[in-house]
């Protein structure tokens, strides 16, 4: 990786001022680490894309953020989840989703949880092979099935591998197999690659469903819907279009080759809806440097890759950070509390933090809502895991 | 990373075939994901260790699997503990462990813990930094210090970076620093890196550490141990010395450069102690082909990147895995369970699996009893934590 310098801060594109102060505010007393999760944005994230896209269905990935308060407020606005696991199911029930608005959103899935997930009333599973197809037969016969297609994820700042999804030609066996085996072959998903900066990449997948609803008609299976999966972005370092930007081209793609025949449309925000939200509180434990004339300092903080800081992997994801604390600019490379050397967050792109920055002042990570908490490890080192607070402001 | 083909398992290498055997019968009525810890295997590899390098006192590095019953026997043992945080040390004490048995080992510490540390009884730190010096002087005064040198990790399976340690300039001016303000400068360490295979970088880290003691010995300061670290291999994948050529060589190391004027030893096994002894009993989920005439199949398993196998992150870690199945072996590539495309265990390295390999056979991972349940996510696309069960067979 390149080596490059990195703002760290704009209040004009990060945060209102004011309620920034209102959630440090909140913070104050409380032990660090750990997330705020201003749930009012949430709504508000809620609100906007579906205004933006109001003919979409929106599905939460509830995996980007699964905490009680937040499944709570989006089923009491009518959203629906896309759950990964029996075990996001069982939390969705709990929480009094109703089946009907669950997909089962995971192509890989043992035989006997599409049973359980089958006999708890779900009904919507996502599908990429032949095996899975077969099992998914045997034990949800009759349920709405999507076919997964394959995209390069290029473009996205946290890209996708093979790991999902087939090629269209292995699709469209896929789909008539479904039908052949008594399955509702509802429609085709993909996803472009979460924080998916390059807009054309939709283009390309809905062209590439258009070719599937045509071909697979032929064989006389009527495809009527398309899951557009995830991909908008939240707000990090680097910038990205607005989401009324990607709302309108999307749109555009969809008429351009689908007409007044357009399909049921589904998409699955997690990181653009909830990723905002979060703010990570934080303190600095050490700062140091490694020899006299070393040109930058080490700044360590007690969070880290294995406290909820996963996506800092390959320095993939550049969270914005505020440092309260003053001094002229310096750059310095940021690393977590463990004794695991694998635990640095930044040290190919420098961050600038405040010259007098020290021991015991407050950092505040920004846009870490999604794939934080839920990604933290069990107790590494000993450290529990990320704590989370709801903010009602 | 190249493209490496790579053999599976090898029970000469890796298991006694008759004790495996026990362990499946152990396993076999347990629902997978979980690692099962042969507690035995541990403590005759501690005995190993204390037979061939008696002079050295073993302080366990307990990041590398915390488990109680692990800890216990090793109390129980006589074994001395290197903690990362006040939450181990918590831990240990709880065990009955003695503080004087405790070594408090990670160089980055809030001044509050280190006060903490020392209001419990511990009066062993490590430091790097002056910044680390001064809050040590101030919050855990006279207390034995050791110093950090940087090394380079090379030759390490899971390096290190320049995370820990510092210059062996800095190092001088530390302990220089450190008997200034009344602490104990007791003596000099060094980490080659985790699973480090080539014993030659001991001999260099010796070497500086002779150079240290004689220069701040002409400062009238006398220091009186060298900290070994960790770095001793467990046996994955790639073949390793055995443990008993790397006490030889580091021995031979230690009498060349300090004759029969030997300082105090001590070392911090971590994975070489506890890898071996576990194994991680996971299953089959899924096989797939991504496209009709794809050469390679993908097994899915139910345990991944997030579930307790992070070390598989750039394929660092190459685990020997072991499929119950028949048929003609053919490449795949291995990955986890979750909605994330990172969750891949190998790609590069195209692991053996058994031709007729299908949904619900068992796959036994083995030398996974390091590094792995205290990694694992909190509940990252809602699957629980790795379980562990302690087999004593």
């Amino acid at each position: 990786m390149e080596e490059e310098s990195c703002y760290t801060f704009d209040f004009d594109r990060h945060m209102d001022p004011e309620r920034f102060e209102r959630i440090k505010a909140f913070a104050a007393d409380k032990e660090t680490p750990f997330v705020v999760i201003d749930l009012e944005r949430i709504g508000d994230k809620y609100d906007e894309l579906r205004r933006l896209l109001p003919y979409a269905k929106v599905y939460y990935a509830v995996k980007a953020n699964p905490d009680d308060e937040i499944l709570k407020m989006l089923i009491a606005r009518g959203c629906h989840f896309d759950i990964a696991s029996v075990f996001e199911l069982d939390q969705m029930l709990r929480l009094g989703a109703r089946p009907d608005d669950l997909s089962y959103g995971n192509t890989i899935k043992k035989a006997r949880h599409i049973a359980y997930a089958y006999e708890k009333g779900v009904r919507l599973f996502s599908t990429d092979s032949e095996e899975d197809v077969r099992k998914l037969a045997a034990n949800a016969p009759g349920s709405k099935v999507f076919f997964r297609l394959l995209t390069d994820g290029s473009g996205a700042d946290w890209p996708l591998s093979r790991k999902f999804g087939a090629h269209p030609d292995t699709i469209y066996r896929l789909i008539l197999l479904a039908a052949e085996l008594g399955l509702d072959p509802y429609g085709v998903s993909f996803h472009v690659g979460s924080q998916q900066r390059d807009i054309g990449q939709w283009d390309n997948a809905i062209a590439t469903c258009r070719y599937l609803f045509d071909s697979v008609a032929q064989e006389g299976v009527h495809l009527r819907m398309i899951n557009l999966g995830g991909g908008f972005p939240a707000n990090y370092v680097s910038p990205t279009h607005d989401i009324e930007l990607y709302s309108q081209e999307i749109t555009r793609f969809l008429e351009e080759d689908f007409g007044d025949q357009a399909p049921e449309i589904l998409i699955e925000p997690g990181r653009s809806l909830v990723g905002d939200a979060g703010v990570l509180v934080s303190e600095v434990v050490l700062v140091s440097k490694k020899s006299e004339f070393n040109q930058y300092s080490w700044v360590y903080l007690d969070v880290g890759k294995f406290g909820g800081l996963i996506e800092t992997i390959d320095e993939a994801i550049k969270y914005p950070i505020f440092v309260d604390a003053g001094g002229a600019p310096k750059e310095a490379i940021l690393a977590g509390p463990t004794c695991d050397s694998m635990d640095i967050l930044y040290e190919d792109t420098k961050y600038e933090v405040p010259g007098d920055i020290t021991e015991g002042d407050r950092v505040y990570i920004f846009t870490t809502g999604a794939y934080t908490t839920s990604y933290s490890s069990v107790n590494f080192n000993g450290f529990p895991p990320l704590k989370a607070y709801i903010f009602r402001g």
